[in-house]
């Protein structure tokens, strides 16, 4: 299974890609940057969008479904925002094929031209607020709150698999509300709701905090970020809520009446994550053997695999294994059981553990005599002998604990690189032999960020929400400072 | 609520489309054809799929995702689908937009011309096949059992909310296997899924059959369909399962080795289901009060509507009424209670009437004091007054009642709507004055299925599974015949 499996050390993004590819997660097609989602890869998908769709349900949200397709006009209309995403986008210019004249497969028909160009959605704030117009009359019709699950096509040049892809699947929310107040609660709800998943399902501590003006969302007042730090020390952007103000509101002249009679504009949000979380759930705890899954998003929780002389023996394991199989899933655990006769004990036990299975059961024939079996934890590569009394319930406990260790693991590894650094020599130091966040002081000008950007290829990943305030100076102007933002190097 | 709501006596097609719009369903959107699915429409949508999947998976199936867009040359590729499917489609041609030269808005760049056009998929055998052919070498890849969930773009000149848009929703389930015995097996199997379903969640009896070779998939060797019929006496495809062949497989080359070591091409199925069965489920159950919901597929199965005179009596309710809904949720029945002081008792049962919930619970003061509610059925419009006591077991009885009971008057409705005809003229005449399906003598040949169309507007609808065998004469040609066929008028 893990043969030519590069090594982490040996050369982190070589390591990435084979994993997603040999862990049968990704891989590429024949449309340039397009992926094809392999179905181990969307099995823990599925397990990302149930866990964040019931969140979404639970605060109040409902799902809907808006056009694939944009009316090129549509983003000419909120003016920060075409600069940011009408540019590298699939554009649809006709609606008919014909057989070619001289008999050689399909061209394009000229007849067919569409009068105004579709652009394949890069995101969905226009087609949804030109929507919305036809939805709020009064402050009654309001809070609208709506998320979608849905694809999104963004021409990127150049692509990794799940990290950044031409196209990908994500969710967006599209929220519509009378008053600001409200619209900031949302979006800080969300990004709450959020870094409750990444953290608590993902097993991958977060950072909270806001973008700096140049990095926010094109058309947004204020961009709340949860970042996350991958093995390698680069940073990782896991999702973003967006407070929009009136932007896409006065764009689309989507007005209400308030309860005192006034016309007013609708305040907005958005919000989003995507199957960039599959990057970001890969590189954050996978080791040289394999993926590593969190027990919460593990398609298979636990496999049970018999190792029999004879036909006699694998019947009694057949027996057993089945009901514990049925108890297992009597407590809501996903187990599998995998007696095929095609494949050796350690080829599945080398294939469970590339494809990141938390559980691995062994029984034989010693075990059936003895009452015992063997238990082999992913996460930490540990094998012991268990009794099979009470076995259902070490397996539930065990489930919690390597969920809890997994995000244990993680939080320590990104505590233990946010460097506090006030020199700009050490800003590049640490950057080049460290990686990690770099707590510093920052003057607050786009011109430094930019600068710091283009000399170290780091950036602000955010500004912490909560933030310690306290007078410094700019690593890289010397000019007075009042708190320190996190930079890092990103994905 | 149902103010300017039309009859569906006086114009079905008006009724159709109205229901659509003031239930909430669904809507047109800004670009042509492509409609925007509303939250009340889409919980619909995902009840169905929630349904769909779960037993996709217990038939071994698993999801994956493939790419949104197919190389054009793709199509060439097997020459029947070509014809079928590469025609009306969206065409993306480019990659960029720049600023205009005069500052007004933006344009397409034509330096980001793509040197091969990408179709939007109006279906995926070809990008799938084409994927496969990477998966399978050997008998033991075999059977590859993949669904997906997806949106796809048929350039529909004439559209109707759900019925026939140019996007649409849908899954399409894609198998590769060794046999034909297996893949007929399969396509098979999926359709019996699809009969399930659409019997036993949509509360619809369907014919299940074959298509003629006119109505065939571009690219099956068979094609199996379920079909049912509309109140208005039109028939509407629910789903098909297509029998492929080797097809595909010859046209993407994908071979694999067999048990005997032999190279041979792999044999393939696939079958789908859409957004259209939303269209199905509204149509075949609505009345002139609106939606019509079966239970099992209704988002909200019961709400409960307090009626009171004063805060007093309104807190009793209160308490009630929220012991009332866990009660129901601990039986997993969807319940909602609406206690808005906005809006009058009497505009929410005419609401929540028009929007299909299939239970509504009143209950005021004197209810209180008797210990009673007024249970209102929708299928039925039939109120009355039971005991508190017991009532949790009599709602759960009442939601299996009214599945069964609106399955009943479905099949009923079109059992008296199949009409066996052996003449030409009588035929046209029950075509024209009755609808439904007519069961009649064909003498086989696709040049009477098309004259029949062409004259009548009635199509084959299936050469219905297990036929009775009998000998007779076509009643357009004349020639003899051994079986009947059902026609139909369809959306």
């Amino acid at each position: 299974m893990a043969k030519d499996f590069s090594t982490k050390e040996e050369d982190y993004s070589k390591w990435y890609n084979d994993l997603v590819i040999k862990a049968d997660l990704a891989e590429n097609s024949a449309v340039r940057g397009c992926m094809v989602i392999k179905p181990h890869g969307y099995a823990i998908w599925e397990m990302m969008q149930q866990a964040l769709d019931k969140k979404f349900k639970q605060t109040g949200h409902v799902n809907a479904y808006f056009p694939l397709f944009i009316p090129k006009s549509f983003f000419s209309k909120e003016a920060s925002h075409v600069d940011g995403f009408a540019k590298e986008c699939a554009v649809v210019t006709h609606y008919r094929l014909k057989n070619s004249p001289d008999g050689k497969g399909i061209v394009v028909d000229d007849d067919a031209k569409l009068e105004e160009e579709l652009i394949v959605r890069p995101t969905s704030e226009t087609i949804i607020w030109n929507t919305y117009k036809g939805w709020i009359q009064s402050h009654r019709d309001l809070p609208i709150l709506v998320n979608q699950w849905a694809n999104v096509v963004r021409w990127e040049m150049r692509t990794r698999l799940f990290l950044r892809t031409a196209e990908f699947l994500w969710q967006e929310g599209h929220t519509a509300h009378a008053t600001a107040e409200e619209a900031v609660e949302e979006t800080e709800k969300m990004l709450n709701v959020y870094a409750d998943f990444v953290e608590n399902f993902m097993a991958l501590p977060v950072v909270k905090g806001k973008k700096t003006a140049n990095e926010r969302f094109a058309g947004a007042l204020d961009t709340y970020c949860i970042e996350a730090l991958m093995q390698d020390g680069k940073a990782l952007q896991a999702g973003t809520s967006h407070f929009l103000g009136q932007n896409f509101a006065k764009a689309f002249d989507v007005k209400f009446t308030s309860k005192e009679g006034k016309q007013e504009y609708v305040w907005a949000t958005s919000w989003g994550v995507s199957t960039r979380l599959m990057g970001a759930l890969i590189m954050a705890h996978s080791d040289n053997e394999g993926l590593v899954l969190p027990p919460k998003l593990a398609p298979t929780q636990v496999v049970i695999i018999p190792i029999y002389k004879n036909q006699d023996q694998l019947e009694k394991i057949n027996h057993w294994a089945e009901q514990l199989k049925a108890d297992l899933e009597s407590k809501d655990i996903r187990v599998k059981y995998d007696n095929r006769d095609n494949q050796r004990p350690g080829w599945k036990f080398a294939d469970y553990e590339f494809k990141g299975v938390p559980i691995r059961i062994a029984i034989g024939g010693r075990d059936l005599e003895n009452n015992t079996v063997e238990l082999y934890r992913r996460d930490i590569k540990e094998k012991q002998t268990v009794k099979q009394e009470g076995l259902t319930e070490t397996i539930a406990n065990l489930l919690v604990e390597i969920q809890q260790n997994m995000y244990n693991k993680a939080l320590k590894f990104r505590d233990s690189m946010i460097h506090k650094v006030d020199h700009y020599e050490t800003f590049k130091d640490v950057l080049e032999n460290k990686g990690g966040f770099i707590s510093a002081h920052w003057d607050g000008t786009s011109e430094t960020e930019e600068k710091i950007k283009q000399e170290t290829k780091a950036t602000i990943r955010c500004i912490p929400l909560n933030n310690i305030q306290e007078n410094g100076v700019c690593i890289y102007s010397g000019k007075p400072s009042k708190q320190r933002v996190l930079f890092a190097k990103a994905y």
